[in-house]
């Protein structure tokens, strides 16, 4: 039996007989509104999982240093151990209706360079929104690591825009977590799926992503069946 | 008669036969939490007004560029006409019940350097919080004129401090405004007074500000004409 560490929102955590090696487990849960709103879909785990792992996947192939290291079954993935940096990293390359009512900025605005946000990873806080200098205040992340990680994200951004291109997909935004290996590396942990991207379809301008779920306008596993068997055409 | 050009919660707002003079009136009116609690405190409006003559008159010592022209009565001043930044400035030198309920910072964390946040002056958004990027989409302040407000801003902090410290109170945090004048530059802007600053009585740490109000802990009027005696009686 493996040590249960952690159980979020949306996976499970599990310690390995290798110390700096985990075991991401995704559950069928959906969640919105930090836990306001709930529902099970049976399946999304496996979506998630499968969805997550081609990703970074591909990101080895753009040389993103990150956490994947192999899928185990349909719902379990092996990662590295990493202490998380409590920022969730937020960019946006197109405006939504979330940041039209935070800032009034138009749902069709196009942001070049892509808008950069930083929120602290904190449920009973509501994850707020914060600054550089809260960045340093609320962690041990240094200004030249909070360069590394903004540089990094930018990376990561356009790696993420060709990669869901190929699929026929727009970027619209996504929300990424940054955590520290065994060797104090700063690495691109957590899951790139559509629980925590933006995605459109590029011709239908269909919104394939959890926002399905968030606003109540379509089918969630339909949604994330989509991509999965895009992806698979692909490979 | 004087143009009213903007009624706003603590002030009117009129143009006068210069093109590039305002008359700044203060009203009697106190409001807090974005004008969800409200009274009228007869006298208010002479104490905003003759503390915020003392200060600026203070910064020009300091070689701070600002508005402020003279006070024409009780509770009138005069002012150069700027256009406003929509960027409310709030530099914290100790953490406040403001700051802990939003990011978890306890009410007595100190902070060296200052902490400095940019606010979006928007009431219907409820001046939400902003980072340096949204500054650049929400308002046309360049990424040079954002560095010299915060160098200026700095420098109105420690201004700001050694004026307190003269009448014996802690400057914890405040709120500043700017805007351009006539010749493009960037100047201190709006009103200093306790209804912008939280100030602390150095030895009894009782609270001289509009918290007195905001948490109905004390008589706004006592507390400001105990700012206003003590500043008389230094000149
Ligand atoms: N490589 C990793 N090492 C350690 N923790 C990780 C790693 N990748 C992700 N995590 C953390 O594991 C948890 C995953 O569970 P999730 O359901 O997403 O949690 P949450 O409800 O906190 O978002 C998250 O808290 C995430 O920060
Ligand atoms: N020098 C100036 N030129 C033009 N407008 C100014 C100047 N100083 C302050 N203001 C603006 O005048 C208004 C003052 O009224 P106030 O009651 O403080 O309004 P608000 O409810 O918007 O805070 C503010 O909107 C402030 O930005
Ligand atoms: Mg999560
Ligand atoms: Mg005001």
């Amino acid at each position: 039996m493996l040590e249960l560490l952690y159980e979020g929102k949306a996976k499970k955590v599990y310690q390995t007989d290798k110390e700096d090696e985990l075991i991401l487990s995704y559950k069928d849960d959906a969640t919105a509104f930090n836990g306001k709103k709930k529902a099970q879909f049976t399946g999304k785990g496996r979506f998630n999982n499968l969805i997550t792992a081609h990703v970074f996947r591909y990101l080895t192939t753009e040389a993103i240093p990150h956490h994947f290291i192999e899928t185990l079954n349909d719902t379990d993935q092996r990662v590295y151990k990493t202490s998380i940096i409590p920022i969730e990293v937020v960019v946006r390359n197109r405006s939504s209706y979330s940041l039209n009512n935070r800032l009034g900025i138009k749902e069709d605005a196009v942001f070049e360079p892509a808008l950069v946000e930083w929120f602290y990873k904190n449920d009973a806080l509501n994850d707020p929104l914060i600054n550089d200098q809260h960045v340093f205040l609320l962690t041990d992340v240094s200004k030249e690591e909070l360069n590394q990680i903004y540089e990094l994200t930018l990376k990561i951004n356009n790696a993420l825009k060709r990669f869901f291109h190929q699929i026929n997909l727009d970027l619209i935004d996504f929300k990424i977590e940054f955590g520290r290996n065994s060797a104090g590396e700063i690495i691109l942990s957590d899951e790139i799926s559509p629980d925590t991207c933006r995605l459109e379809d590029s011709y239908t301008k269909q919104h394939l992503d959890k926002d399905v779920f968030r606003q109540g306008t379509g089918n969630l596993l339909d949604v994330y069946q989509i991509i999965l068997s895009r992806l698979e055409e692909l490979s």
